[in-house]
């Protein structure tokens, strides 16, 4: 009877097991590196022990095609098992620091050339194959500068910083994130879970509970003959037939260094593939960020649940468009604008999702991106420093939507008065520094191809060494029914090549 | 020399001339079966002497691969040449009879499932080529049937009379338009022309006028040895070495039909070969109409230039979409409902353009679509029963915007009071009466493709009698400059396979 190891309790470890389980398998085993199974799905308790927030992976994405959303509807409607979901799309409200509100604007029309700059990458790079990739920012440039007679200085301003929304899906600053890449398409609503812990819980229902080994770090796998030797950081070596690799790709990149002391890395015996190792090196990992503030009550009033407040711009910046008369120039010129101020909250855009729209809870959740989830990840947990970077940021929210200032109610007893939005609690993620995600999910740089990475993946070390996760898929890259669709392909996969 | 005859003086006729002059050719003629060039390029005045309206094409469309819309901006640009254009996008304010504006609304997000609709028509017809093709109306009922579950009853209600926009793209009802060519790219921004009358003369001036034959209409194309024989209905006949038929696709079907007599019908000697049978036999014409309503001044005040009346739904329709358990039972259903009204403007949407918010002219055009265009063009010029028709979805719009209702001042004086906006004038399209438009621009009914079309379009007869227009081309295709395009391609062509 074949003996399966899985590496990761994530949801598509998870997932893995309870197919092997449905299959018959009775001998499997689950390595979870922490203390919890769940890995990039997080759900923590608010300050008041009722609010709960996904640290981690927070929606249903894709829900016209989205197996794992398709069988969630189903139980809802049969047991209601199922983690509840709402579909939360909604209008980002764009919050410039100067200007203030300016989406929807009837004069500047931004949201018509977000739009455009969209169709303008889809034409630079999928209707012609031989364009050299270049930065999200460069490709903005380029648009700028071709485009300028045809935009209002407003559009020139602004219009940028608004396409820089996307910095937050993919945890990157536009000066990082390949162009290529930046755009893709949603099949269909997005639906908000509420939350994961229910739906991680259900899956690891499944199978046997003994199957999970906690606060077990796999450092070996190691093949020979017709079967794999696992070993662990504590010296315990597991014998299997197959093993389902599933940590994320973050760490295991870390296999492609020499230093063997790295914390999560695996050594394999023979190294990783030629495949692999050239699709590790053709893509990148992102460092998307949560920081939730508590506050409370609800003293602000936005008719969305999204809120995006963007980096600021300058006159200066629309000037240098307008006079350019070449692009290298152009690029040239604005790179002096840009490097004069330091670290500054109204540097970056902000996604910014009120739950207080969503589900009446006084809470705003902050989206970050790199460098800014990494540089609150430093701050330890300092709320005084944390509330400090981002005060700017949330005073501006709340006076956009009618609220006094936020008061920090943290560590002493705050007295509401004038309509103060009274903070009583900071959450941060801390994906980036944590060993075990290294931070986020898949991400492209410039001059990346994830193509490479995900053909490795579906093709495996060899026959017994298989991969599951987010990084290995086509369709859901980066999503949770992704990560959950993989876990089940290669279960099926070792159950079509072995005997119970 | 080589003598060529062009049939048709719309843009892409006069495109094929302006290229052939450019090319040397000296014999070149234009036979227009009107007493005007332009074609479906057609700019009126209004009622002061002053407003101006394209009562045909009004948009440089995918302003980012136009070019025509390249070379206008050029013009612009060096000597203000081009016709006047401006970026007018906009965001759809939709109107309601019953709720009033259900745009952005914050709870109702309908502009979401608008997107999901058609991303679940690309899903249906894209990613598998075996789907039967159904109306548009079917496709939405489809998508009502298997999503109610995750819709509210406002969306089941209004989301898709918000979806029915597109019969103002297509001039055809949503029951008789293709699911399958329902939703369309745009590649980049539409500009609005300021008008076409400007550009379609700009062109003209590119070669000798008296090329230009108005008044005369050709009633035969014979194929004779190396030469091409045409006829008028006037009994001339002219014999050259090319010709190129500009008519458009509903014209060109009449040479199909067994009676000779019809007005604008052209006889083929050989009959049309059988790619382009089949090709005519394989699409349909839409009937896209325009009635302008000229005010004395705006009493109006909507914050866009596109306002959209939507067609009056019912609680009874969510109600029996909620209790479906059946996909054809709903359909059935469904369609007992709607027979039970007669002709009204509140069973249709319409397109309203706002000119007081694109150039501050105090008037409103609306787009109308088959069967309301041809209902209105039946009424002869009728401006009282025009206004009728209308008054109650211009009311609804007046008291939207915070203006009095619409008093009639056509054949009166009327004197301003309670804001009440007075109409001054009203003008129609008669683009369907029109024997040689015979209705707008290609569509595509169920079950139709497109495809053969064009490729027999492009081939031509043979190689003496060639295609253009905009029913002739892949990018651009129903555009003017897609119609420009085809002409400076046959002309083109001609150039290559000939000596001057």
């Amino acid at each position: 009877m074949s003996r399966v190891a899985i590496i990761g309790a994530g949801i598509a470890g998870l997932k893995a097991a309870s197919t092997l389980h449905a299959k018959g398998f009775t001998q499997v085993k689950i390595f979870e590196a922490r203390d919890r199974i769940g890995g990039r799905l997080y759900t923590v308790t608010g300050f008041d022990g009722i609010r709960k927030y996904d640290m981690g992976a927070g929606w249903h994405h894709d829900t016209l095609c989205n197996g794992l959303f398709d069988e969630e509807a189903k139980l809802q409607e049969n047991d209601g098992s199922s983690a509840p979901f709402l579909f939360d799309d909604d209008f980002n409200i764009y919050i410039d620091k100067d200007y203030g509100r300016v989406d929807r604007h009837p004069e500047m029309r931004l949201e018509f050339i977000d739009r455009e700059v969209e169709k303008f990458a889809d034409m630079q790079y999928h209707q012609s194959l031989d364009i050299p990739d270049t930065s999200f920012y460069e490709l903005i440039i380029k648009y700028l500068f071709q485009k300028k007679n045809f935009l209002s200085d407003e559009q020139i301003r602004y219009a940028p910083q608004i396409c820089r929304f996307l910095e937050l899906w993919h945890g990157c600053d536009w000066k990082s994130l390949s162009a290529k890449d930046t755009y893709f398409g949603h099949q269909g609503r997005n639906a908000m879970v509420l939350n994961f812990d229910v739906l991680v819980q259900r899956i690891a229902r499944n199978f046997p509970s003994n199957w999970i080994k906690l606060n077990t770090v796999v450092n070996s796998i190691t093949r020979r003959n017709n079967e794999v030797i696992i070993t662990t950081t504590s010296g315990d070596t597991h014998v299997v037939d197959y093993v389902i690799v599933t940590i994320p790709q973050s760490v295991l990149e870390l296999s492609l260094l020499d230093n063997k002391q790295l914390n999560g890395r695996i050594e394999f015996n023979p190294p990783l593939n030629e495949k692999i190792v050239k699709g590790l090196n053709s893509i990148h990992y992102g460092s998307l960020g949560k920081v939730v503030f508590e506050f409370q009550k609800a003293t602000w009033s936005a008719e969305s649940s999204k809120i995006v407040t963007l980096a600021q711009s300058s006159r200066k910046f629309v000037e240098i468009v307008r006079n350019s008369t070449d692009i290298s120039t152009l690029v040239k010129d604005l790179s002096n604008l840009d490097n004069q101020e330091e670290e500054d909250c109204w540097k970056h855009p902000f996604y910014i999702i009120n739950f207080e729209k969503i589900n009446g809870t006084p809470s705003l959740m902050i989206l970050t991106q790199e460098p800014v989830s990494k540089y609150i990840e430093s701050l330890n947990n300092d709320y005084n420093k944390i509330f400090q970077y981002f005060e700017p940021i949330l005073n501006k929210v709340m006076s956009t939507f009618n609220s006094g200032s936020v008061v920090n109610g943290i560590d002493q007893d705050v007295s509401e008065s004038g309509n103060h939005a009274i903070l009583k609690n900071i959450i941060c993620s801390n994906w980036s520094s944590d060993p075990y995600s290294r931070g986020s999910y898949t991400a492209c740089k410039p001059g990346d191809d994830g193509w490479y990475m995900i053909v490795a993946m579906n093709e495996g070390q060899d026959s017994k060494i298989r991969f599951a996760g987010e990084h290995t898929v086509m369709d859901g890259a980066g999503c949770v029914y992704g990560a959950w669709e993989s876990g089940h392909r290669e279960a099926t996969y070792i159950a079509e090549h072995t005997t119970l």
